[in-house]
């Protein structure tokens, strides 16, 4: 489904993540998505050591890295972002949806390496962590629960770079579709079913035929179907007409 | 930034799970999106218990329901659908992305309810649960680890139903730019602390003029922006010019 992709020069950056159950989360949110580089600023040590017990994502746990400052985690970026869950008139930045923050950050790691910043559980990012961002982005949550968990909204933002426009995908592949002379079998089949059960009477035969043609073609059987659906009405003819005693 | 949802009659049925704090976050990301309706199937009871106690969504888990099966579930709905990691090879049901999945689940319900079905942690859907769906819908995961967390999955599941094509919406508001006047204010200012400090030789001088008219121009200041630099740069040439002793 999913051919083998280039690893992206992303940068996810937990500022201050204080419970292991979100770095951990983050981490394999992260491997789910192709992405490696995970970088950590000041996380409370014991939430990193026990993240790193974990039995998932070991490889990106085991990569991290430990920064003592944003500016140092950034160093190496040419664009850096923020997530927040706070509205426009709350911040200094320019904020943008994930939906158009993802393709930019895509675009520009066409390129070079883009950080992601996400803030502590409790307080998101700080003043100064978003003073070393170009821009802001947002996840488009209700004005009255907008904090996401941090290991979800690490999840959707990854999910936003890795996600395809719609138009572009094919779609699912599917079985071939029934013969029409294997329908019209069916149909035939149905049609004296019924007429033995009593459903048809002589008078509408001709109508009934035609409402019963339509129904089986509506059902878009495929191959493998339609030979199901003929057993089933041979059997059901055998039982009807040739079994002693019917 | 959100203007107030209708609420889209979206059922989230959770089949067997066992953890919490899965439990927990799949209510979370479901107020977090606007969405109230959470179905159990057959939940670990402690695990249901533990979570109606955490802090958050209480609404939606005090709302949940429990049901025995999972035909109980989802017999008010018109369009059912699974989720799995799975490929398309290994299932009998047609697979979607949820990026084209997503949209054919918004389209319905606009007029009927929907159930979306996730699995157990372990085990993700049994082949029983499956065949009471119409189709199936992957997150486009690594194959490689292509399972994801439960709370994270309903997160992005969510997402992607309430994510706004990019194209539709508007760039972020952007404060008023600076009037060419400031900004030749500061490029005049700029030039003559410069010449002040030795930076710009006589000889060069037309040509620096119009290099700093345009790196000015490049930093695309707001009005609010040009003030503070037009501030730094006179506090400059008060300093060079016009203290005794400089």
């Amino acid at each position: 489904m999913n051919p083998p992709r280039v690893v992206l020069p992303l940068r996810v950056v937990l500022v201050d993540p204080r419970n292991p159950l979100n770095i951990g989360a983050a981490a394999r949110a992260m491997s789910n998505f192709g992405f490696s580089d995970m970088r950590l600023v000041n996380p409370y040590r014991v939430a990193f050591r026990e993240a790193k017990s974990a039995v998932k994502s070991q490889h990106v746990l085991a990569a991290a890295r430990e920064y003592a400052s944003v500016a140092d985690a950034i160093a190496d970026c040419a664009l850096v972002v923020g997530t927040t869950s706070r509205g426009p008139r709350a911040l200094e930045h320019p904020l943008r949806r994930v939906e158009q923050g993802g393709r930019l950050i895509v675009k520009r790691l066409a390129s070079a390496p883009v950080a992601l910043l996400f803030g502590s559980e409790k307080f998101g990012l700080s003043n100064d962590a978003m003073s070393h961002c170009h821009w802001l982005m947002r996840i488009p949550t209700r004005e009255e629960h907008g904090s996401m968990n941090l290991g979800q909204a690490v999840a959707v933002c990854l999910y936003e770079l890795a996600r395809k426009p719609a138009q572009t995908l094919a779609p699912p592949p599917s079985k071939p579709l029934a013969r029409a002379e294997d329908l019209e079998r069916i149909t035939m089949l149905l049609e004296e079913v019924l007429a033995r059960c009593g459903y048809v009477h002589a008078p509408v035969e001709a109508s009934t035929q035609l409402k019963l043609r339509r129904l089986v073609r509506r059902m878009q059987l495929n191959a493998h179907d339609a030979t199901v659906w003929l057993g089933m009405l041979r059997q059901m003819r055998w039982k009807l007409f040739d079994q002693p005693g019917t």
